[in-house]
């Protein structure tokens, strides 16, 4: 079960700027209405990713039963939240637990991107999954549009096998092109928005294609349900949610999250769409004019502490810290005792490379703690699917129950809209030629 | 040359919040008295990194034209200003280049990773570059044992000519190593710090190796060194300083930096060491306690679109923006017009992939500035040696001039001692055992 660490967002010992224990206690009524509407939104089926351990992996197991073995490698096309889980997950257990395919993301329109990714792969041994809910997002569908092209030329006989399509059940284009083609296809359930969907299709037949074991993924994110049930101390959701929310209430308008793993960056970067699209908003729930949300900071141990934690330490008083951490790898090093002689290195003999990357995260954590910098520390007893499915349900759970705090939606991102709406204008999409006429008066004030 | 557009920093009618021209003007003794300051410490030889770009190439060309031309990669050991560079550079050429040798940065101690490199190289045919100036980084320090090591192992005969040391010119642990074992090795500089010393031995080896034309590199260095050598509002660098400056003292306490190339996104992270560490301060140059710096974020055009532009066009009013973008890139896709008869995709027909990267920078440029969110954009003509050369340039002279503003000392990094000290520690450092019980109290305190 992973460990999780708060004392020292707390200790008042150590940290005098800290939240005092009367405050904790003053928002109990607000934890615990915070609860009962995650309660009823649960009864009301808006927060679908609570049933997901309970999903039927069956069509996934079908399907890759049936797949042709000579598959080695799947692209997903698709970006957000149809990408950040799926390269989270791969990169957490790629090398910890030799998966035996390969996972590429592309989700990008850059063209370097692309032909780098295209010159890596065999096309002949290649599936692509192509994952995006509406149907209609532009970055992914250029992507499809290239590839399925690449494919039919080809593979004129048989692309469509080649091809699979996760989107919406029932409306949207792709899935008229899939009835149209008959490319294999996935669901993107109506109750689970992007951000959340790491364990539905989305991310499961991506990760399960690559060798994941992910029933344990989801029995770890039922154990976390189970854990973050009910409010109080032992809820680790509810009470690292709070802790954050009153950090934010200080003005720490930062939460950095820093790994000391390059297998975990990558669920770093999950986190910080989960955080900064679901609480960074505009308005609350009655429509007032809030401007909410702590910018999420991916960094990584020990890496970044030559870079960032010289910031950390002196500069400004705006961050909470996340430290995670991996107690046995499958991996590791022995360093061994090359000059004996020499104290400069000598103390590093004989010792195991993790057992200087852990010594390395707590020195770290003792420095800001020292500095006065509120911190806390998840422990992943193991780089695995279980863990992994913790960790994932523990801050969903987290990031709804503070919106709950801070009355906002964290469902929804209507902060987006206006760069898609200028994107089809400047690419002419029928129906944005008002938008496209705004632009250009924009370009020309400019002088361009 | 580099375009720098600044207007949206600036422009009153579309940032009412933004700086007023008055407080510009009021700033110009303070611009002048820091450009007399760079000025003395360059008579004084503290800022080296302005006169690598007459650097002498020789020792390096004549080292690569001596190698064994069977070496095919290069594994560098470093970390923070030893590896972000090397890192970056190699990042922004290997493919737009297709540059004919790897390059490999191990620059933590996490034992995944290290396994994962080992895989993927041949040992026969790879070539180490251990960079540290101290020669005691205890990450280096772990690597170097471990990679020496292994190498002596496997080429008892010849293994010295597989390891290059690049550190001090005289002083350290390493320097005595070199002289004793027969290491091939580079110079770090003294009078240039880690994170500004790319453009010395510790970035332009491995570049020469990979296959870039370092000569261009320093070019470009040269021509932006130029273009910033007199205060005004042609110096970009000074520029872009006085207003990060100014957005910094008015709470904007995050500099978002989004290039819109994923070749680009490790740049961000150089930017990122450079920014933090240089600013990120608790004193200023009288000893008053000041606590200052901006945090620097990277975030990726377009990936991040669809995961942090919620929160930045909705969140608190806390960021400046900076996009990097590229006009032409080497390698581009068209996308071809697959469903002529649906307008949800048909506009994408027949566009490059890369008109409709530029084009979503420009709305989301559009849809910021909209939601009032200062933001500036540099543009790069193409993704070679010379723009990256005035990049780097542009960024170290804006770097220290900001520091220069602030009354910060953009040098120095106290505040990283602290972590090293409790490693040392807990790693049973000789001479550290007064600390060692310090931190055993600590553990004690928190049932450890």
């Amino acid at each position: 079960m992973l460990r999780y660490d708060h004392r020292n967002l707390l200790r008042s010992d150590l940290l005098p700027a800290a939240i005092p224990a009367s405050r904790l206690a003053d928002m109990q009524p607000a934890c615990r209405e915070a609860h009962e509407e995650i309660l009823a939104d649960r009864r009301a089926d808006i927060l679908g990713f609570y049933n997901l351990p309970e999903k039927d992996l069956g069509p996934i197991t079908d399907f890759l039963d049936k797949l042709d073995p000579a598959f080695d490698t799947l692209v997903v096309l698709g970006i957000g939240g149809s990408a950040l889980g799926n390269r989270a997950l791969y990169s957490a257990l790629k090398t910890e637990r030799n998966l035996p395919r390969k996972i590429f993301v592309y989700d990008n329109v850059d063209p370097v991107f692309l032909h780098e990714i295209l010159s890596q792969i065999n096309l002949d041994v290649t599936l692509f999954n192509v994952i995006t809910k509406s149907g209609t997002t532009a970055e992914t569908m250029a992507g499809y549009m290239i590839l399925a092209d690449l494919l039919k030329k080809r593979h004129p006989a048989d692309y469509t096998r080649r091809l699979i399509v996760t989107t919406d059940r029932e409306k949207g284009f792709l899935r008229q092109i899939i009835k149209r083609e008959g490319y294999p296809s996935f669901v993107v359930p109506d109750n689970v928005g992007g951000r959340f969907s790491v364990l539905t299709d989305v991310g499961l037949v991506s990760s399960a294609f690559a060798g994941m074991d992910v029933v344990a993924l989801l029995q770890g994110a039922a154990a976390m349900r189970e854990r973050c049930s009910e409010p109080g101390e032992s809820n680790p959701a509810y009470l690292n949610g709070l802790l954050h929310y009153l950090y934010m209430r200080e003005g720490k308008n930062i939460s950095v999250m820093m790994p000391y793993s390059n297998s975990l960056y990558d669920l770093a970067d999950w986190y910080r769409q989960l955080w900064a699209e679901s609480l960074g908003k505009r308005y609350d729930l009655k429509g007032r004019e809030v401007l909410v949300g702590q910018t999420p900071v991916k960094a990584l141990g020990t890496t970044d502490q030559h870079s960032q934690v010289q910031l950390y330490t002196e500069g400004p008083h705006d961050k909470v810290f996340t430290f995670l951490s991996v107690e046995n790898f499958a991996h590791d090093y022995t360093i061994p005792n090359l000059h004996p002689d020499r104290d400069e290195v000598a103390y590093l003999g004989g010792r195991q490379l993790s057992e200087l990357l852990n010594a390395e995260r707590l020195a770290t954590e003792i420095a800001l703690t020292r500095a006065r910098r509120p911190n806390c520390h998840i422990a992943f007893p193991a780089l695995d699917e279980l863990h992994l499915g913790e960790f994932i349900m523990l801050y969903e759970i987290q990031t709804v129950f503070t919106g709950k705090l801070l009355r906002v939606n964290p469902l929804d991102q209507p902060g987006v809209e206006a760069g898609k709406v200028a994107t089809y204008a400047l690419m002419g999409k029928p129906g944005y030629e008002k938008e496209r006429s705004e632009i250009k008066d924009y370009q020309a004030q400019r002088g361009e």
